[in-house]
C-alpha cells in the first residue's frame, strides 16, 4: 500500500510551496513521488482547439493523451472519488502519495499554519496530526517545523515511511 | 476486452472531425466512448502556474488532480506504451475506444482519405481496414463514405463491435 501524507491548512498559508519542497527533496532522495489535488469546484485542464479538447467536448467520458514521455488522461466521474479510490484506481509505481485540498481525510497530517489566516490550527486534536509547519507560536504535541526546513520535514516523513520499504 | 478502432489519415485530411462525429453519434445511442491520442513529439496540458503544474515542474512522477466532476492524470513514462497497455492501464468503464494518431497498429481501421493531401490510401492492403472516408474516387474492398455519414458509419461501428455485447 502506497503511504499518503496530507498536507493541510487555509488558503495562503503556504500548502503549494511546501509541497513543492517536499516533493524536489523526497525525489532527489531517489523516491518517486505522486501528488494527489482535489478542486471541490472542478478544474480546467487542456487547452482549448487541441484535438483532446474537441473529443471531451464532444462527448468522450474519457480521453488518453499518449507520448513516448508522458501520458494525461482526462475522465467524467460520476463521484467524487475517496483518496483510497483515487490511488487503487490511477496511482502505481511510486513510494509516496502526497495530498493537498482535503480537509478532513484518515490520513497522516502536516498542517501549515499562519496564526494571521488560521485561527487556531485545524488539527491539533487529530491524532493523525504528524507535524505542524508555522512561523508562530503554536502548542501543539507534534514536531514543529519552520517553513524552509525542508529537509528536516523530509527527514520525518523518510523515517516515517519511506525507510521500512 | 473493451473494442478499438483506429481512425488514420494523413494530416489535414479531417480525422478529428470525424472522430468528434463518431463520438457524439455513439454517445448518442447510449454507449461510452473513450478516446486514445498519440502525439509523437509529445503535449504539454495543464496551464502554466497552477498547483498541478507546479507538482510536476518539482518532479512528481504523477499527478492526479481530482473534482466531483472529473478526474485528470498527468504521469511520467519510461516509454511510448502499445495501445493495449494504456487501455490496460488507464481505461475502464467505457463501451469503445477510438484511437488516433497510431499509423501502425493491429485494429480496425477507417481510413479518411483525401488524393490531394494523401497520394494513395495508407490502408489499401490493411486487412484491417474496415471502411474508408472520402470524396475522391477510389478503388477499395470495404465500404466507402462520405464524411458527413457520420449515422452511417456509426452504424457499422455499432454492427461490428457494439451489437453484441
Amino acid at each position: 500500500m502506497i503511504p499518503i501524507v496530507s498536507i493541510i491548512g487555509k488558503s495562503n498559508t503556504g500548502k503549494t510551496t511546501l509541497i513543492e519542497g517536499l516533493i524536489r527533496e523526497i525525489t532527489h532522495r531517489g523516491y518517486r513521488v505522486a501528488t494527489i489535488k482535489h478542486n471541490r469546484h472542478g478544474f480546467e485542464i487542456d487547452h482549448e482547439g487541441k484535438d483532446s479538447w474537441k473529443h471531451r467536448r464532444a462527448g468522450a467520458h474519457l480521453t488518453v493523451i499518449a507520448s513516448p514521455e508522458q501520458v494525461a488522461l482526462i475522465e467524467d466521474t460520476k463521484k467524487d472519488y475517496a483518496i483510497a479510490e483515487l490511488r487503487d484506481r490511477y496511482i502505481s509505481e511510486v513510494d509516496i502519495i502526497l495530498i493537498e485540498g482535503y480537509k478532513k481525510n484518515p490520513y497522516p497530517k502536516i498542517e501549515v499554519y499562519r496564526k494571521e489566516i488560521s485561527g487556531q490550527p485545524l488539527a491539533t486534536s487529530d491524532d493523525n496530526l504528524i507535524a505542524i509547519v508555522t512561523e508562530d507560536p503554536v502548542t501543539v504535541d507534534v514536531p514543529r517545523f519552520h517553513k524552509e526546513d525542508i529537509v528536516e520535514i523530509t527527514d520525518l516523513i523518510v523515517d516515517l515511511f519511506l525507510d521500512q520499504q
